[in-house]
Formats: C-alpha cells, sequence, structure tokens
C-alpha cells in the first residue's frame, strides 16, 4: 500500500491508562486518569482505553488490586473526554457479562476483548453479547507470534463471525521483527477483507515498536496502538507521540495534533509513571524468547533461589511455549535448570 | 544481501565511552571507563571507543572540560582491553595531528575522522597522516541527511582516497527512517566497492535506531556503532545490547556473547549513567527537524525568555539547514518568532 498515494487513515488506539498501569501496578489515580485523558482528548487522540491493567473486573488481590474501581475509572474518563472514544479492554475469565454492561452503562464506545491467539472461541459468548448490544466491538489476539500467518487468519476470521468489527494482533512479548508483522498484518487482512480494520499492538523488547506498528500500517492495518512514552510493563509499548508523526511522515494521516501529542506525553512522563520504560536485560530476553514478560518477578525469585540464571529460565520457557497462567512451569524449569548445573558441577 | 545464507559478520563497533559523554557532560571517571572497557573486552565486543564526547583535544571550557584528560582516558583502557580494539574519535578543528600521535602512542588500533557530511575536505591532512603512519584511519560523515544519497557517495570516495580503510555516516540527528538508511548505504556500498567497510552510527530520536541499524546492515555496511542502553545525548544512540541479538536473529555474525553484553550493559547503567536515555519531546522534534540536538539547552534559553515555543524554534532551524557551530541563529530565529507572534497578537 503506497499511504502517500492513498492519504491512508490510521486510527490511533491510546491504551495509557489501560496497558501502562501494569507498570505501576493499577495504582493511577483518578486525578491521574482526569489530567492524561483530558490531555489526550485535547490532542485529539481518537480512542482513549482505560482500566485496570488486566481489563474490565480484573481488580483481585491475585494480579493487584487497582487504586480506582471500575466504576470511578470510566466515569472519571467519561467526563474528561468530549471528542475521543473512550475503550475498555476485557479478558474473558477476568471480566464477565456483567462487567460489559456497567462499561456500556458508563458510555464506553469501544470494547476490545483479547484472547490468546488460539482459543477465539473463548471470545465467541463476549462478542455476540455486545453485537446483540448495537456496541462496537474489537477483538485482539494475544502472544501472536505463538501462531503462524494462516492461524491467525483463520481466527480473525471466526472472531468477525462471532461478531467483531474489527480484529487484529498484539506482540505481547515484543519477539516480532517488521517483516513478521507485515506478513501477519497481510494474511489477516487478506481474510477478514477490507470492510473489517485490523489492529496491531506492539511491544518495543527489541527496539522494533515503532518500526513493526509502521510495517503493520504498511500492510494495511488501520488501527495501530500506541502508548504515551511507551508507558507499559518491561520494555514497554509502542511510543505514542514518535509513532504518530513518523505515520504522518510516511504518509498515513493521524488527525493528531502533534504538539497536543506532545503535551499530552510530557503530562503522563510527569504524572503517570516514577520514570518512563528502559529496555534491560530481561525485557530483551524474554523477547527474543518470547515469553510473556510478566513472569518476570517470579523468574527472579525462583531462579535466585536456586542459583540459577534467569535468563536460562526465559529462554527454556520460551523453548517449552509459556504462557500467561502457566506460571507453575518456572519452578519446574528452575528445578531442572538448576539439577544440569549440579550435574556440569560435579 | 541475504544475510542467512551469506553469513554476513558485521563488526560491532561501541562508542558508549565516547558518544555516551555528551550525556553527562564528559564526567566519566576511569574507574567507570575501566570497568566498562573490561566488560565490553569480556563480551567480544571487537572495538571500544574512548575519549571526550567531541573527540581527541576536544575537553575545553566552551563545549565542556572532561573529568579525565586524554592520556589517563586512553591508558586506562588501554590496559583494560584484551581482545576488544582500542578506537579513538576526532573532529579536524577540535583535535590536531599532535592528538593524533599521542593516541597512536597510546596504542589507538583504529581513528575515526568525523566531518559534516558535505566537508570531507576537511579530514584529508588528517586521514593522509593516518596513512603515511600506517594507521588505521576511517572516516563518519555526520549529519549525513543534510545530503543527497549521490553526494554522500561521492564524498565518502573521496575519503578513502585521502586515507580511509573504512567510510559511513552518521545520522547525527536522528532523523532517518529506513528506507532512507538502505538508500544511502546502497549508495555508499557502490561507490567505495566491496573492499572498504561501510559504516553505520544510529541515533533514537525517531525510535528507528534499530530498524535503521537492520537495514544499513541489509544494504551492504559491515560496521554498525551501539551504546549500552542507548547511553548518548537526547533520545541516544542505538541500543547495543539490542542491536546484537536482532542481528543475530537475521543471520548476521557479530561473535559477541549474549550474556557477557547485557552484563556490561547493566554495568553501564549502573556505574555510567544517571538513568538511561528517554526520548523526550524535544528529541522527538530535533529528529523530525532533523536539526542538532546539541542546541537543546540554548533553544529553551532563548526561547523561554523570549516566550517563544522552543518546538517552533526547533522546526525552523531544520529549515534553516542550522548545523552545529552556527549557534547564532538560534537568536536570530527566536526574535523572528518572537516578533511574529507580537503581530498575530497585536
Amino acid at each position: 500500500m503506497n499511504a502517500e498515494d492513498s492519504g491512508t487513515t490510521v486510527l490511533i488506539h491510546d491504551p495509557t491508562l489501560r496497558d501502562g498501569q501494569h507498570a505501576v501496578r493499577h495504582q493511577l489515580s483518578a486525578a491521574a486518569l482526569r489530567g492524561y485523558a483530558e490531555a489526550a482528548d485535547a490532542a485529539g487522540i481518537p480512542v482513549v482505553e482505560v482500566g485496570h491493567g488486566n481489563g474490565l473486573g480484573a481488580s483481585s488481590l491475585q494480579v493487584g488490586r487497582a487504586a480506582v474501581g471500575d466504576d470511578l475509572m470510566l466515569s472519571t474518563v467519561r467526563e474528561a473526554l468530549r471528542h475521543s472514544k473512550m475503550g475498555v479492554f476485557l479478558l474473558p475469565g477476568w471480566g464477565t457479562s456483567d462487567d460489559l454492561r456497567k462499561a456500556l452503562a458508563h458510555g464506553a464506545d469501544i470494547v476490545r476483548i483479547g484472547v490468546h491467539c488460539t482459543e477465539t472461541s473463548l471470545a465467541e459468548r463476549h462478542l455476540g453479547f455486545l453485537r446483540d448490544a448495537g456496541a462496537e466491538a474489537h477483538c485482539v489476539l494475544m502472544m501472536s507470534h505463538m501462531a503462524t500467518p494462516a492461524e491467525l487468519a483463520d481466527h480473525a476470521a471466526r472472531a468477525v463471525g462471532y461478531g467483531a468489527r474489527a480484529v487484529g494482533i498484539m506482540d505481547s512479548s515484543g519477539h516480532f521483527l517488521p517483516h513478521d508483522v507485515g506478513e501477519r498484518i497481510g494474511a489477516i487482512v487478506a481474510a477478514v477483507g477490507t470492510g473489517v480494520p485490523v489492529i496491531f499492538h506492539g511491544h518495543d523488547n527489541l527496539g522494533m515498536a515503532v518500526a513493526n506498528s509502521v510495517a503493520a500500517a504498511e500492510a494495511g492495518a488501520t488501527i495501530i496502538d500506541g502508548c504515551a512514552r511507551g508507558f507499559g510493563a518491561g520494555a514497554g509499548n509502542t511510543q505514542l507521540e514518535v509513532l504518530v508523526p513518523v505515520l504522518e511522515r510516511m504518509g498515513f494521516a493521524t488527525g493528531i495534533d502533534l504538539y497536543g501529542l506532545l503535551d499530552a506525553a510530557e503530562f503522563a512522563e510527569r504524572e503517570l509513571m516514577p520514570a518512563p520504560p528502559v529496555t534491560g536485560s530481561l525485557s530483551i530476553v524474554s523477547g527474543l524468547a518470547g515469553v510473556f514478560s510478566g513472569f518476570k518477578h517470579q523468574v527472579l525469585e525462583e531462579a535466585g533461589r536456586a542459583g540459577v540464571d534467569p535468563r536460562d529460565v526465559f529462554f527454556e520457557l520460551g523453548r517449552r511455549q509459556a504462557i500467561a497462567g502457566q506460571e507453575d512451569l518456572i519452578v519446574d524449569v528452575v528445578a531442572e535448570l538448576a539439577a544440569r548445573t549440579g550435574e556440569t558441577a560435579a
């Protein structure tokens, strides 16, 4: 696709106030939510997504209680937005249909359902509910490096069949290089047809979040995610205020005001985060290994106790295709690596 | 070039201890230099460059006095390196032939001469001196976005004629996108022939430093620069410990040990820098405008005094093709923008 000829519009979807929550253990205050939402609205960012990092209904002892409950989060951001749409996120199992009803009652414009890339059927009931409610439902396939382009295309088409009006992929562990993204987005665009917008959401573990997002747009994705200063866990998400002017320079239209966007990012750096994301060693290793970076704390703890290199643990978890929810594997892998080390030393 | 078929070797050149100095006003201690050089050597990084940020002989009141003089810097790093080569950098005008003699006496293996991209003739005398001394002389064309691919190819060929054994470009203001880099490196490779290694040095203002470096390698560059954690002024340089595994994944060989490299980066984050680089608003704007980010402090000061938006100043400096040494232009531009604002308000 030649953006300069077609003047293709890319719709920017900003999950700073949802995915960014992971970097601060879901502790964003109502004042911080309001301030950023106002700044994003003033900049003309089309969609502002808000919530607990794991989405609607996920605030819990297990993954962390949010400082602000779903009701107050949604009403605060709703009030702050004059032009931007409000987005919410739901992981089936964490959130329920009741959470969806509540979000719609609060005026959520776009509801994203996230599923593991080969488990689209888990989204069927929620997507059907949203379709019947007349709501704008989107579906994102997470950890998408764990499926082939053909599998992703198949699952994307299924999601559309269930009622998703847009569908796409998250590079949850920041594993992709640009040609990987182009290939996968191309396959999905071909499978769902031109009437269904395709989504890309990147992470920066291998320094490729902006380049991957550009590759996605060139392959036909028209909804691209980015967070202010890349706010997110580990290496962070695609840095929004870098992505937007790069897309514009390449001929894509976003409708966003550059100075307003830079102002919003400065607000975010000052008021939302202790410091912008840094790409540290374990973020790089988890990106290379294709492993969920949320394993980091538990890997460090278990590996430290057993005297095993946490980087070896990540690479081994990658070989075993570990996914979120399989934290027990960490214990097994550490024990096995510790035994191997003992053999080598003996 | 298909790296996976050819197993192309990329020689990594690490200017953490020279270009990184800009981020800490040239205040790296001898202990910090020694520690990082030892870690880089242990990781198998082929070339470790050291010096004042502006190179040999540049320590001065005007651009900042280094905490450690050239003699102690060079002897400290020389002692720390067992396998890696020691590189030095010289900007004609800042450094002299005496500085080159001193560096060679200290055992510098590679001497880089940096010139503005269309001023290669300024390097003629130094490159000739180094050729006659039998030293390994390289030449880099700075602010290379200000010249066309054909001009860069012409100047690269001239540098080879003067005695440079390798030649290449620096994306000094972080302005390039990957296709820009591929086009320019391709033109230079064609102009200098296969016997002369071609160099690329990136900056991350537009989030493209790693992607640009990969594009350079794919276009035939075989010497690529990167700094630990991207250590450097503003948005920083290409993040070395991300670049290396990405190049390896794409089939290029670097000979560097990944864990050793990650350890060196952790040492650098802990001992060299107050914090890793962040891509802030003015870094993004200077990258978009193609302006030397070293103007930042003076732009902020002059713009603040006159009540002008510093981002407007950067974009106007970009239109006027301002380069380092033309700081007087900042005052002119601020005065003109202030006058325009006055007219609008009146």
